[in-house]
Parts: C-alpha cells; sequence; structure tokens
C-alpha cells in the first residue's frame, strides 16, 4: 500500500553506498525530502560535478581536477622524492601529516594475486616510466614506499623495490612502529618487535 | 595543496545529512568517485526526482507521489477509522506492522511550547475539518492517537481528543505496555506501571 516509488528508488540508492545500511537509508531519504528544493538539487549536482571534474592527473595519477594535479604542478615540492601510495586517500592523509613535501605516485591498489590483482593492474609501469625519463641532473633521487603495512602492501613494495633497483635510485619504506599516543601495553606484538627492531639513537 | 574544490563540495554535502560525520562523508565521496559515471547520476537524479514528484496528499498530509495518494484514494480501507501520526515515517511504520486497515492523518510535529511548535505548526485544522465535514452515514467513526508516547505526544493526543469532544466521535490512544519480545526485568517502571495497569482479560 505504502509504496511512493521515488522515495523507494532514492532508499535503495542510498543503500548501495558503503557503511549505509536500510536504517540510515531510509533517514536519509526522508531527510531529503525535508530539505530545501535548492539544497537538494545541490547535493544532486555536487554528485555529478565530482564525477565529471575530477579524474586522474597523468603524472602521479592522483584525483585531480586538473591535469597535472596541483602537486605535480607545483616548483615548492621536492620533484626529486616520489613518495608511493595506495590510494588517492591515501595522499590526503600524508598531505594532512604536513610530513612530505616531495611529490605523490598512486598505484591504485596493492599486489593481491588471491584477489586476482597483479602488477599490470596497478600504476608500476607508469613509475618505473617517471624514474626511467627523470632527466640527470633534476633526477628522481629517492622513492618512498608508504604502501599500507599489512601484507599486500610489504608485498607490493618489495616488488617495486627490486624493479627499481637497476636505476641506482634510492628506495625506502616508511617506519613501522607505535602509534603516536599509543599504549605499550597494547600495541600488537609484530607492531612491538618492529618498533624495537627499528629503534633510533636519541 | 591537495584541494580539489569539486571533492571538497561533494564531502561538505554529505557531511550536512543527518548521522553523517567527517570520515563517513570522506568515504562517501571517495565512493561516488569510485562509481560508474551512469551510477552516480542515477543517484544525483534520484535526488533531484524524490524532491520534485513527491509531495503531500491533500487529505492526510502524508508524503505522496499522487495526489490523494494510494491509501486515501484505496476503496479498500475503512475510511471510518483515522490514526493520527506525527510523521511520515509513522506511516510507513505503522504500514509494515500490517496492524491497522484505516486511514492516516498526518500532523507533521507534535506539540512542544519550548521548541515554539504550537497547535498552528501542525495539521490539526485540517484534521478537525476532515471530521467536522464527513457526511452523517459515512461519516468518521473513530480517531486513533497514534502520537509518540512521550511527554510531546502525550499532550498532543490529550489537546487533540479535547477537540474532538464536540463531534461526538470516539478517540483512543494506542497501547502502552511491554514490548512483544521485550524482557520484564528491564523494562523501565513507566512501562512496567503501564502495562499492569492496561492489563486485559484472558
Amino acid at each position: 500500500m505504502q509504496t511512493i516509488a521515488p522515495l523507494q528508488k532514492l532508499i535503495e540508492h542510498f543503500r548501495a553506498l558503503p557503511g549505509i545500511g536500510t536504517k540510515t537509508a531510509v533517514r536519509l531519504a526522508y531527510h531529503v525530502l525535508d530539505m530545501d528544493a535548492d539544497d537538494a538539487r545541490a547535493l544532486a549536482s555536487a554528485i555529478v560535478d565530482a564525477k565529471e571534474k575530477i579524474g586522474f592527473c597523468n603524472t602521479c595519477f592522483n584525483l585531480s581536477d586538473r591535469n597535472p594535479c596541483a602537486i605535480c604542478a607545483s616548483e615548492k615540492r621536492d620533484h626529486g622524492v616520489i613518495c608511493v601510495v595506495e590510494q588517492p586517500q591515501d595522499v590526503a592523509a600524508m598531505e594532512r601529516s604536513h610530513g612530505f613535501s616531495g611529490v605523490y605516485h598512486v598505484l591504485h591498489g596493492a599486489l593481491s594475486p588471491l584477489d586476482g590483482v597483479g602488477p599490470d593492474d596497478l600504476r608500476i609501469k607508469e613509475l618505473i616510466a617517471r624514474i626511467s625519463s627523470s632527466g640527470e641532473g633534476e633526477g628522481v633521487r629517492e622513492v618512498i614506499m608508504a604502501t599500507n603495512p599489512n601484507v599486500e602492501g610489504e608485498a607490493t613494495a618489495m616488488y617495486i623495490a627490486k624493479l627499481l633497483k637497476p636505476f641506482g635510485v634510492r628506495v625506502t619504506r616508511i617506519a613501522h612502529g607505535l602509534p603516536v599516543g599509543g599504549d605499550l601495553e597494547y600495541a600488537d606484538e609484530v607492531t612491538l618487535a618492529k618498533a624495537m627492531e627499528n629503534r633510533i639513537d636519541l
């Protein structure tokens, strides 16, 4: 009886989003009906706009609304250091940390044979091309592997490090250790062992 | 540095939705960028469609994409019994229960002097009009107050019951008691007292 087709359709669409269950989808749909018509249209066009205006930077493959992206185009960044990450979100996280002033390379995933993700599914060729094409003087000095600290991320880091060997470029891996503000008591054993192994002089 | 304007705008829009925090908004925005262009457009048009096609039924003020709504137009429903609820969501909940075959009236809120919600802010006039205009033979026999079982809902139910007195129509209130599947041990005192007070013969 109570079938309002456009409402049902909107609920379905919201439910297809990650982390949105039926109850949240219903709540969001009713909220949309409660919104000003202008706000609803603005939300809809923000979705279409984001999708249409944002693509990949042809150099680093990060998401960008221009090409090359703001980071690749910036003269203030050190183009001699490339930080390799799995996802565009990782670039955003790294930028928030203000701990890196070089440029990025986004792989769009990590090697995962079980999921059928091989080297050709990632932007590895493009990374090699960037390094091999970089000139003598202003060449790439260091590649920092900032893939995730899990099995796939480690494997990807090792694989790319091996590929980069012939180019004589320095390849580093971000440190494993205790998170700042963390608690030694609750740290897992592997992290604790790594933190001990990678201790530094004070 | 990392400012992709359309992405930032989409995140802001998602964050404005109820129950969506910054992290969820970011996750949803990246998900939209990951979607097929067609799916993203479908989501956007579902939002606009729902907003444009759904209005209020002029009889019961429930949300509907037609006028009168499917329930008010149905000959299978008992038009002699009106169930008064606060929100359109309450109609949906009631319909899911399959416990009611009459028609509805949506107040769009409850009396709440502290929040500045008075009788004129609700669809009370329209309810009175429905009852006073109903003919002799096929008149409204009963009005069931199904406002929420809280202070505002109770006050609204009492207020409307008083207004309806002169029309000689039967006014009832949905029962308070223990939820089915609930646990006596964990029921609050007021509910338990109400359940005892409203006990029925077996």
